[in-house]
């Protein structure tokens, strides 16, 4: 299987990716990463400008010598070229896995709705610099290579549908041409670095727009190194999530194993086709 | 004039509700201010529960006693009460002037979509915090007061259609239930507290939402205390507005004179029936 990867956010490293790689030949030899140079492109914030970023995921979603496409990292940036990127991609894109999460998830969404590809929340080559990220990697070559059921967040049944994204990324998406139709689908969230009153805001806005998107429910992630504020918000991350799909009418259906962190598993978008290992 | 204040959002204290009130005193002592004690009231995060902020505002608009109702401050959780608190106002509440800014733009979107009373982008009483708050303090009054031409904003002229918001509120307002319709109106917006890449896509969401609202156009206020990230992004503040704006086909009208600090000027959402002075 050969995986192209590229960088629609914000740039990797070559020793982080020589370090993915030989990860990668130890453990999944079957497995060809192709890191573009464009991971490795700087300007400004971004892993290179818009054009070349988009340019460098059309080309790779459009090559049919690759498998899949595995958005290196999030940051921020994907939003500005998904809906261009998404446009431009043909036949050949429609074979691939495509796997990330964070900001990747504007592409994630974009691809989702467009019906391109099979669209997996899941780890991504730059949890190699997390404690224990090696079995983050692991879990995604897992999944890419042998579908196996150990990798799946394990509330996704074969039979249901599914959508994963990182609360702020989704709240920016909501309404913007990146928005795929989540009827029907459990939708798991997380978050990280947010203040409380952040977060708290996100789901007003998240369960404001999908009150009426027909979901199944919802499912919380892990909610990661809140930002302390000058006072205690007086709830807890649960308690926020509970409260505003109460409010909505969303079923609030339990806490979902998928974070900013090693453990993220793997949540495939759409009607699942198999089961989690329990 | 009687000029209720009440907290939608966060509390203030009673120390600096003095100050306020012997500055209105010695400047317009034809203002009286009548405080709700629930600007005092504390929740965790915010001026008291939702339902106890709710009923103060609610309490006093339907006041027929009262000519106009002030946030005193913003912070977080307007937009928790905003709908339910426009729902429940009757016909008293149509005669008044609504001012404030920052989170309480939650209120002035609803409020304006509702069609009730003269809704005021414009200081807060918790501006007496700021070097040279003062001097916000006597604008607000000037205006409510005396329609002053000199507390408006520049730009503001007779026969044209405004409103203005915090950048990040507006981003979480588009296409909930609390978002006005803005066609042919003058959007004015500002930020602060904000790391580029946040407002870069803070930009992105409220563009694409409005990008079909027929506006007259956008001007940027102030964006200030930016938050510095580990590299730099790579434009600066004007520059990222008038992108977004060039590539959702909304006319960039030039800067604003709002903004998080004691300068804020006056924006009356809506057909203005009078002009700033020049």
């Amino acid at each position: 299987m050969r995986i192209g990867i590229c960088a629609p956010s914000t740039p990797f490293t070559r020793e982080d990716a020589a370090r993915v790689t030989a990860l990668a030949f130890s453990t999944y030899p079957a497995a060809e990463l192709v890191f573009h140079d464009q991971c490795f492109a700087e300007a400004g914030h971004f892993a290179g400008p818009d054009h070349e970023r988009c340019a460098a995921f059309v080309d790779m979603a459009n090559d049919s010598n690759l498998d899949a496409i595995w958005f290196v990292r999030g940051g921020y940036g994907a939003c500005r070229i998904a809906q261009d990127a998404v446009a431009a991609l043909r036949s050949a894109a429609g074979d691939k896995i495509y796997m990330g999460y964070s900001d990747a998830g504007n592409l994630l969404g974009a691809l989702y709705r467009a019906k391109i590809g099979r669209v997996c929340h899941g780890p991504m080559p730059a949890d190699i610099r997390r404690a224990d990220g090696e079995s983050a990697i692991i879990r995604a070559l897992d999944w890419m290579l042998h579908a196996s059921p150990q990798a799946l967040e394990q509330h996704v049944q074969a039979g249901t549908k599914h959508a994963a994204f990182n609360l702020m990324t989704l709240a920016m998406m909501v309404g913007t041409p990146l928005m795929p139709d989540l009827k029907g689908h459990v939708l798991m969230v997380e978050e990280v670095s947010e203040y409380l009153y952040g977060y708290d805001r996100a789901f007003f806005h998240v369960t404001s727009h999908l009150q009426s998107a027909g979901l199944a429910g919802l499912r919380l992630g892990r909610v990661s190194d809140v930002l302390e504020n000058d006072r205690p918000f007086g709830e807890g991350t649960e308690e926020i999530a509970r409260r505003w799909c109460v409010k909505t009418g969303i079923a609030y259906l339990g806490r979902a194993d998928i974070g900013h962190d090693a453990d993220n598993k793997i949540v495939p978008f759409g009607l699942a086709t198999s089961s989690a290992a329990t």
